[in-house]
């Protein structure tokens, strides 16, 4: 698997997923407003890896006021500039509470080891603090992976949302880590994956890493998952998470909370996979998740050519909110969290 | 609006629905083979507009039976040439009722026209036969418009799947039938269209259809639709049919299920409209209904590009079946059905 982000002392370059399976080409970025921008962009996308880039967006802001000269080595102008770059960064994109996590964590070792060695050692840390997320994202992963997998009968078929994979992540993936995992235990007959729209991230990015890894995946249009269920072709969904509140409600990629309607009516388990990143304990339930609603012309859109009628609206939220009731399990690299998600959740965060 | 198909004397057009909005473009056909391929290849699509290109494609092949000289005039083989005709008309595509329906209507006639005035006879028949579909489907659009108006609440904000409208009928349309009187009426607020993948006839046909008409109109990707409804944005959900079993169990564009499943969930009616020529009361349940799968390049590419990498599969069902026991009301030329449906449709169907 090619990395989706790739870090090289003074530059953080992202596999460019919008144009991903087609071309394999890489973004560089060596400047913290470009990595604003690239997220953004969903050049990176997947609430884990733009969590990673945020956190280089920090190491890179730390270097740029460590070049600034006089002026930026102002002990109050280089954290003034630190804070202000970090909470541009975290504008970038609203719902993934990840993004903020990984800033922040950043921003505070960086702010604490300025304040006692200087621009030289916040540039250190900076690096060594985004590189520690990255590292141990994959790490997380493979365990969340590992408990994923338990919950996963063997035989079965699996439907995915979206890509939660390593594409999203620092590598292996959560929904598609315990997926991989799965497979390698031979529990797995087959992968099915919504195609995601608008940005098609289920056809495009989840089938050619599952291909990649020569992993049986059939894609579907988003609406024919209730069809497939009802054939009884679904044993499992799982799908990954953008934000997950104290209660256990769950902001994921718009469809999810779709699908978790339709495996109540069929009586499928949903489980969702996460890092302890993702948690949000400062909110009380989704209802208090940011929704980011883009463009309408990724909906009307494709490919820069119109689908839709000159004069049509869209309404494009990015995410949706699966209440807790729906989920039968989150998994998270401290194991596998089950209802009541509020009690459960605040043990595990602790 | 313009309509979508076109009888002039010796010849049918269909407007191009894989075209539209983008080209207005018509595809005529003088031959009945190519109007089986019009339908195979969805030039023309919507249950009841295949019935009604079915039944010209009959009057064509009719016409052909009495251009082909002498030896197409032995009653015999004229009588076997327009069965193999019908049959192979109607095995354009499985799912819709309608075509078979219309197919057989006209043929029928056709045939007791031909035995008691030859071919002359037969050819002014089937042509008379098939226009009276055509008008009559319009009619009968009118009817369920003003019955299914009755239904909807003033201020209502409804989600439409696919397209159920003039492009896909006689004119006016089942559900956009509805949806228009209501409109009318000025209960309507606003229109929600399921841009409806993989052939997108909600961004592109509905939406077309009712900017056309001044409604207003805003398309979501399918897959938005449960979250739309967690806002309290949906007051109703109405759909079009294919295919509707004597239990009520309804066969409609994929999709349509799983928006029956988060109707339930989130206590929104959801009702179906379709003209009786849709109802088939020789199978019980939707069990029976013969589900059509398209290729699986439809899923996976984009006019004509690769969406999803090379070796992905893809699961292309063209409809699903909503069971009778997600349907609030059918909604036909003969008034609003409730349930029970086996029994009042048994009593409609009379």
């Amino acid at each position: 698997m090619l990395p989706a982000i790739k870090w090289e002392s003074d530059r953080v370059s992202f596999l460019d997923q919008r144009l991903l399976p087609e071309e394999v080409k890489y973004v560089t970025c060596r400047d913290y407003r470009q990595v604003k921008m690239a997220i953004k962009d969903m050049v990176v996308r997947g609430a884990p890896a733009i969590g990673i880039a945020g956190a280089y967006a920090v190491a890179l802001a730390t270097m740029e006021a460590a070049q600034n000269g006089p002026r930026a080595k102002n002990a109050i102008e280089v954290q003034e500039f630190l804070r202000l770059a970090a909470s541009d960064i975290k504008a970038a994109r609203p719902t993934a509470v990840n993004l903020a996590w990984a800033v922040d964590r950043v921003l505070n070792k960086t702010l604490a080891a300025f304040a006692s060695s200087g621009l030289t050692g916040a540039v250190e840390t900076a690096v060594s603090e985004a590189t520690a997320i990255e590292r141990e994202d994959l790490e997380v992963n493979r365990k969340i992976g590992e408990y994923g997998a338990s919950l996963i009968k063997p035989g079965s078929s699996v439907l995915t949302h979206c890509n939660a994979g390593a594409l999203a992540t620092g590598g292996f993936g959560t929904a598609l880590g315990v997926i991989r995992q799965a497979w390698k235990e031979k529990k797995i007959a087959r992968v099915y994956a919504d195609e995601t729209r608008p940005f098609l991230q289920g056809a495009r990015l989840t089938a050619w890493e599952l291909l990649q890894d020569g992993i049986d995946v059939t894609v579907l249009v988003d609406s024919a998952a209730a069809y497939l269920m009802s054939l009884g072709r679904v044993d499992a969904v799982i799908v990954g998470a953008d934000r997950i509140a104290r209660n256990g409600d769950v902001a994921n990629k718009i469809g999810t909370f779709s699908l978790a309607c339709l495996c109540r009516y069929h009586n499928i388990p949903f489980y969702v996979a996460a890092p302890l990143s993702t948690l949000d304990m400062n909110i009380p339930s989704g209802r208090f998740i940011p929704i980011e609603e883009r463009p309408e012309t990724e909906v009307l859109e494709f490919r820069g050519k119109m689908i839709a009628p000159k004069g049509a609206k869209a309404f494009n939220p990015s995410f949706d909110v699966t209440p807790a009731s729906l989920v039968s399990a989150i998994v998270t690299e401290k194991g596998v969290i089950f209802p009541p998600f509020e009690e459960n959740l605040s043990q595990i965060a602790r």
